[in-house]
């Protein structure tokens, strides 16, 4: 086989290009200019545009009008390799082992969309023309949150009409499983304080006859769920558009169940709320999390105070049917009118995302699951959510006014934002054959 | 007035005995010397006895057979002074304005108990005898927890023998009026640790199928109180004995109630167990504090994470009719029965003090009011107990078998282990007179 492909993917790899690291600002910018060359070999034309962060890379066909546009997503920008000492394989020395390459970068996300670039190359060589109008937007700043994406989005607008998106920035349930993601939940962030006496008071000498801000945070984030694990705020499921039968009949032929996620979350058993199974749960269900829990002494031992504030961390999850603002508002009446006396409640909004979900089997849903069963010659195609948030999607939405496909090539074992982070040679000349399968397959439908 | 007494006060100050400061190890001793200078001065015999810390100083008058022992209890070490930059004047050079001495250790305890060895010393001038048979035992390691004190009375158990015991280390209701605790709540500390995943996990791609540790924190932390604010755990207020009917008129007319806490707590309003006034809540009713909650992302901002572990750090606060190690063992089992599946739950348990009770009406506690009258001069006696615990109480009643009287001298604002500790002149002398009048009453009472 010829491995130039992977030979130049190996290339890609070694740019050290951590968007967060302000020492890295060079590094990023030769891998944007690289990837812009790399696309002009390929056949396309291609820009960097610079932001005030870093480039967007932006690769095109030339368009052939009455043909469908489709865009391809992606970010060559990567995690930081902290900690550098537990890699097995320098992280910017990109090293196969068992067929599998370790870099970081190698999955999330240059493995990936280089695949497509690559896919992209093939087609021209074998073809002179692609069966679609392309966009390649490639940009470097997905790891920092893409702060200045949504105003690129704004600014080239026109130039960037397409009819449909594609993304491998998702996973795969299992090795060799073709799996089609076509849902994400929202997100919605609350920090909680709770503020009481002007200083930590002795809890001897006080102790009783003031109201504890540690013990009300508890009482309050306890107030979330009822005693089976239902999330407790009055209307916060309201309107959830409840899960299919074909979901839930599909989710539980998967290979991957409560077997697999008891042993990737290392807890003694799994939990949570009565009627779902693990993957609905996580998938198709809200959530009220707390992620972070403080107040009082942190130390060793025991250090005899009342705190004088305390905190929660909350994030709330969403599934379609939920808006985040509406959730923060029911969660806010909830939780003041469950404030008691004597101490001050400090509502906080963060961050906020809405749920999406595409219809995976609208003609381009089809299309998608079509091309992923080529990729993989025939194997059981998934269809699944996710339970995180890919902000970026509603951007598309918002900006663009498409939808888009989500078609993962990262294994459950790949390792994303860690030390040892890899990609399956296998997963990257699939990649390549989807990206082939699924612009011949886009080609067909009509928008 | 002859201002001996005061400047030799001044002198005691001076001494930076800071017990838990390894560099002033030599002015800790120094300290010790001069304190059994000034006990021989005063007519007694004293010796400086070493221990694996810092010594105890035990002065004695010559018995007299058929005479009560009367044990007087204090500390000569002192708190460090920092934070040295919010003195007004420097913590070891004593200064006087408007009447109260500014110095480390004015209150706590070097005011007080060299107003009892002065108050001796005067009698000894103008009688040249005492009415009982004096033991001063006057500690350095009370800041530090007094880790060798109990081994110091086992050993001199015998040598150590008395009737009762006086302290002057606990709190006036206000200035001026003369105060006899004569109760101090017990502790029993444990520490709540829940553990459920191997790793923090991302709560997007996990939430809604594992158990969420801090989640299980706040539930059992909540579970303590029911809704109205009193403690829920099954059988943990039996055999509390209950307020009396004088404790409750008695404490209602004191010049300290809700008012004045609020105003030295900060809070916006007080609160607490139903059926209780604050003073009987913080002097007479068991508590269930959290001293410190933590779990998870402690950073500014969203960290998206299901912390693998969570905990809160409680002490109950108990009252007579509690045991520690019942509490204790009442607690764990109300913990382990609501701690849900899909989680771990340790349970450290911490130190613990058995709650003290005196009778105010016995014929000691009769002495100790008319004593505390004589002083103050015929002010309204104000009967208390505390909130807090003073662990060496109940190692008296233990190795000694006699009970304390807590004949306290600090003010509301003698800002005890924090900057600008003050000691009004007048409670010096106070003191002394205190010191005269008590070992008077105790010499009538027939042990």
């Amino acid at each position: 086989m010829d491995d130039t492909a992977l030979r130049s993917l190996f290339d890609f790899l070694r740019f050290p290009s951590v968007s967060t690291d302000p020492a890295r600002r060079g590094s990023v910018a030769d891998c944007a200019a690289w990837l812009a060359q790399q696309m002009r070999e390929a056949g396309l034309s291609a820009e960097v545009y610079p932001t005030p962060g870093h480039p967007v890379v932006v690769g095109r066909n030339k368009p052939t009008p009455g043909l469908p546009t489709v865009l391809i997503y992606g970010h060559y920008d990567v995690q930081p390799e902290d900690p550098v000492s537990e890699w097995e394989t320098p992280p910017f020395e990109p090293t196969v082992r068992n067929g599998v390459i370790f870099a970081r970068g190698a999955t999330d996300n240059k493995g990936q969309i280089f695949a497509h670039l690559q896919g992209v190359a093939a087609t021209l060589r074998e073809h002179g023309r692609l069966p679609v109008n392309l966009i390649m937007l490639v940009e470097g700043e997905e790891e920092i949150g893409s702060p200045n994406l949504q105003a690129f989005l704004q600014e080239h607008r026109e130039s960037l009409g397409c009819d449909v998106i594609a993304v491998s920035d998702t996973g795969m349930v299992a090795p060799g499983v073709p799996t089609l993601t076509y849902g994400l939940r929202g997100i919605a962030a609350m920090e909680l304080r709770v503020k009481g006496p002007s200083v930590d008071l002795h809890s001897g000498i006080y102790g009783g006859a003031v109201r504890n801000p540690a013990t009300v945070v508890a009482q309050l984030v306890a107030s979330l769920h009822d005693s089976e694990g239902r999330i407790a705020v009055p209307e916060f499921c309201d309107g959830v558009v409840p899960l299919e039968d074909w979901e839930r009949q599909a989710w539980a032929k998967l290979p991957f169940g409560d077997a697999q996620l008891r042993e990737v979350t290392g807890v003694p058993s799994l939990a949570g709320e009565p009627g779902f199974t693990a993957l609905e749960r996580i998938w198709a269900r809200p959530t009220a999390e707390v992620n972070g829990l403080g107040g009082g002494f942190q130390g060793v031992g025991t250090k005899t105070v009342i705190p004088k504030e305390a905190f929660a961390k909350l994030t709330f999850r969403l599934v379609p049917g939920q808006d985040p603002e509406r959730i923060l508002d029911l969660a806010e009446a909830y939780l003041r009118k469950r404030c008691p006396e004597g101490v001050e409640l400090e509502l906080i909004r963060g961050h906020s995302g809405k749920p999406y979900v595409v219809d995976p089997h609208s003609a381009c849903g089809k299309a998608a699951q079509d091309a992923l069963r080529r990729a993989f010659r025939g194997r059981d195609l998934a269809l699944i959510r996710e339970g995180g948030s890919i902000p970026i999607i509603n951007t598309f939405k918002e900006e663009l006014g498409v939808d888009t496909l989500l078609l993962g090539l990262a294994l459950p074992d790949c390792r994303a934002h860690a030390p040892n982070e890899n990609f399956p040679v296998e997963n990257f000349y699939a990649g390549m054959a989807l990206n082939q399968a699924l612009l011949e397959e886009l080609a067909r439908v009509r928008f």
